[in-house]
């Protein structure tokens, strides 16, 4: 069985988003981030950059056992080996790589680095909060524009490129992003949120955390 | 013709080095970022997000004309539709996006703020600067780890990852990187940056900038 290596964290989240939208069984594997699990060796074995999620498939493309990582490229791999939630050819096939990107290279990273400057730098850093809160509210503002034209980021049909997005407009409450400036974002997240498949993912993850 | 959008940018740089490998003629559009043009309204209403580069292709995949951001995914749109660079197949084409995510949801993050906070925030921010320039060699370590494995970033073959990572490491110097510390990235980089093709896409980019 497919197994995946997972917090409850907003790149982690994707993985059991897909797989449970494709209908494939899978495995998770708690690393608590928390505790640092993701930088012991153990984990940095199955990962050298020591971040989850990590997929092992036992099934992989060359007939062995496949590692993973980076949750973009093994949302990719499972669409092109489900045959699900990427479509295979035509514009709207290069607009979910375009989403993709759009989302792991600007929306992630201005959460993630908000996020951090607000919740968990040593010392406040007014410079750094005033910098990534501007670039979250920029880039927000696109992906409403983007939403505002079709129903979902890369189209009309549900993709891989809205569960990239679900992960972090999931976790949005660790960058203190509201979503009534976003109509467009609200809809398509409450909409996103209340598939059956995303809901039984995010309750997957979230039993990752130790209780209290 | 396709038409490419750019400036001498690391972003910018990837499109015109894949077109001159794949063979495709383009024609380059200068987007002076230097003076802010990509944040005009003319270029906005190529890409709402304001960034370099934009591809247009007449011959789009639905037969008419296609507007392109994000320069990953116009790599990837451009080995689809040349059949260049990305492996149909196995599990060296999972790989390719795999170093494409790392690269543009990792070292291009890092390179990016780092060279910020150095070079063009308007009062000194220490807390970032240490913040970032441990994140981006830390990067830099994984990359070299990755490099001493293969020689190209996702296997034996020259593909659209090293396109990507070739990007930022171009322009390093804005970020302050060196090379000293991480042989296996200046083995690779030299031998990437002495390809024709590539040597080709740096002259075209590098002469968009207008003479001081």
């Amino acid at each position: 069985m497919i197994e995946v290596y997972a917090f409850s964290t907003p790149n982690s989240v994707r993985v059991p988003v897909a797989l449970e939208e494709m209908g494939i069984a899978y495995e998770l594997k708690p690393v608590n981030v928390r505790k640092g699990e993701q930088k012991e060796a153990s984990f940095l074995s199955l990962n050298a950059n020591g971040k989850v999620p990590v997929l092992v498939d036992p099934d992989g493309p060359d007939g062995d056992r496949f590692v993973l990582t980076e949750s973009t490229a093994i949302l990719i791999y499972l669409a092109e080996k489900s045959g699900k939630l990427l479509p295979a050819k035509g514009s709207t096939r290069a607009r979910v790589f375009e989403q993709l990107s759009f989302q792991i290279s600007g929306i992630g990273p201005a959460f993630g680095q908000l996020g951090y400057f607000l919740k968990q730098a040593p010392e406040p850093v007014p410079a750094a909060v005033a910098r990534f809160s501007a670039e979250a509210q920029r880039v927000m503002k696109v992906f409403d524009g983007v939403l505002a034209r079709s129903e979902f980021a890369a189209g009309d049909e549900f993709t891989i490129a809205d569960v990239s997005h679900f992960g972090w407009l999931w976790r949005r409450q660790f960058a203190d992003i509201e979503l009534q400036a976003f109509p467009n974002v609200r809809r398509w997240y409450d909409a996103v949120a209340a598939r059956p498949a995303v809901e039984k993912a995010v309750a997957r993850v979230s039993a990752l955390v130790p209780a209290a």
